[in-house]
């Protein structure tokens, strides 16, 4: 069959379908379903602490006993200065009192935390491993290569693609300008990301590595699968799609957005965290954007604001919070993702069956 | 055969194939050759003159007697001051002065001028006629349809195609955010264009319109093409690849550097012309974005630089001109127009063998 590739080799999968690693909104049953349905489920643990993830390693492994993946966010150096931290954090005061909300403390951000992360899914043997905004050290590449975890990188440009597959990688996401969260750039400045639309940079990121490219960005439905085989990948990662699953946990306000949003409501904004991602424009980003102080870098940037988007969230306050999305909004469905799933793969069966007359 | 579609039948071509109607970078030779293998051949007729398209016409008539296409832009209201256009003038001046030109009058702009090139499109019955920058009034629709001509629109959203479908378009262009020159956007303001991905525009407008759906942007070989009807489009629009190709007038040091450069140094850019456009980023681009006065608007901005642009580019200086190209630059091939198409076709057709296992 045309969908069983090295990807599916590698993963041990039926499908080679991931479920992308969207930090905040996984769930040990959404992960769990996508793996048992054949695909490849994803921890986002980018912004989990060892407790939590080791926690969620477990859960999933009582739901499912077939592959799953962790993602985890490559830490990176970030320099501030206290002034600019105050100057966002004047700015912030007037959402803080609205919500009664303390002043945020900065995180510790003790690179040593990605190591413990790093050790927990070589001792739970997780089977799979992705990467976002870099590329880990040698040595942490070959602990998890001597574990036997399959490792996946995250390239936004041909030459960060070659980047991980010199790294030692097993394969590499090729994000496109499309996708939803948070752009997987490490080659660039915190501000901007090179945003090359899927149908470019797949075949150019396919041409220049030998690992097999998994493409991001835009595929909401069995044809934007098919349409990324054709261009030379051999599988795809799908983001939003699967966040507004019933198992996803992003807020129901999230979701809610993303179904009422079209295609050009779907900005890039790095005002949230500090680092550019692709969501859904509200009145928090504008404001930030028109006239706020200087954005701190990420993860400093996050630590500041995450607290107003989380306590919006939960009060059903759209315009404060991050409503992270891909551009193919209008393809969103509120279902569950065995569902979503068994859907993806007969909408796919059918769009090859025209190739073959 | 899956590539026989409604828009082969439209327009009574063998492969859906348009060869976008690149202003001042088609020929005769490369339209006819288009238009001889099989594909849609297009005179890029933007800012020709009525005496410049008629013989262009003619033209393509000696070569061949297969249907080719004229693209056209409809004019837009504009407004502009005096003090903007000095403003611009004196920042222009040493531009000017090195390439010992005299500076530029306004050009007239006379909407009549569109009513006239849309009548030698019905004289000269052409078989097809495109449309970017807008849909002409409803008499022009008019009198087109009723010389027979088929009619193709340009969109970058989904509400832009349902107002081309509206109009009574045969078929819509829909330009994804990786089309190399102008956007096609014309619900929107001028200095800005919502750039959504072809992998997530396509679908998306596939689903919301009912006549056939054209894709453009990132298309360069058989896997962009086949990738496209996977996503529903009924054929594709390619640029770039055919800007590079031997019978494209576009200048040696464009094509030298669309062949030299990568993904990431191609733009969106709306400081030559007015209007957002995606190039390779250049010295002339930089300054004007970074030291320039205010922009003016679509047409007046390409007036007071496109000697400056001409010059340059007749003199080979690549940090002065304009140099148009899609996000796909790492495909583009020094080939000969039937060559690339040639190989188009047997390159999709590969690619559509892995789908029948």
């Amino acid at each position: 069959m045309w969908y069983k590739t090295k990807v599916t080799e590698q993963c041990g999968i039926d499908y080679p379908i991931i479920q992308a690693g969207m930090a905040g909104s996984t769930t040990p049953e959404l992960v769990a379903t996508v793996s048992e349905q054949g695909g490849l489920g994803t921890i986002g643990a980018g912004y989990m602490t060892p407790e939590t993830l080791e926690q969620e390693i477990l859960q999933v492994k009582t739901l499912t006993s077939k592959p799953f993946s962790v993602n985890l966010f490559v830490p990176e150096p970030f320099t501030y200065t206290d002034e600019d931290v105050t100057a966002m954090n004047d700015f912030l005061a007037p959402y803080r009192e609205t919500l009664q909300l303390e002043k945020p403390t900065i995180g510790q951000h003790d690179p040593s935390t990605f190591d413990t992360l790093v050790n927990i899914v070589i001792q739970q043997q997780v089977p799979v491993c992705s990467f976002t905004f870099g590329i880990p050290d040698e040595q942490t590449i070959q602990r998890l290569k001597e574990a036997g975890i399959v490792l996946i990188g995250s390239a936004t440009t041909v030459d960060e693609a070659k980047k991980v597959e010199v790294a030692g990688f097993d394969a590499v996401v090729a994000q496109g300008s499309e996708a939803g969260g948070h752009r997987a750039t490490f080659d660039d400045t915190p501000k901007t990301s090179p945003l090359i639309g899927t149908m470019a940079l797949i075949p150019q990121v396919v041409d220049h590595v030998s690992i097999p490219v998994i493409a991001a960005g835009g595929v909401m439905d069995g044809r934007g699968w098919v349409a990324s085989h054709a261009l030379g990948a051999q599988g795809v990662q799908i983001g939003t799609a699967f966040l507004t699953t019933h198992e996803s946990q992003a807020k129901a306000v999230h979701k809610h957005a993303i179904f009422n949003s079209v295609e050009t409501d779907v900005i890039v904004t790095h005002e949230l965290s500090g680092k550019p991602a692709r969501g859904i424009s509200n009145a928090f980003i504008q404001h930030l954007r028109q006239e706020g102080p200087v954005i701190l870098p990420y993860p400093i940037q996050n630590d500041l604001t995450k607290q107003i988007r989380a306590t919006a969230g939960k009060l059903g306050k759209s315009a404060w919070m991050h409503m992270w999305s891909g551009q193919g909004v209008r393809l969103a469905r509120d279902v569950d993702a065995a569902t979503f799933f068994t859907q993806l793969i007969q909408n796919a069966q059918s769009q090859v069956e025209k190739f073959k007359v």
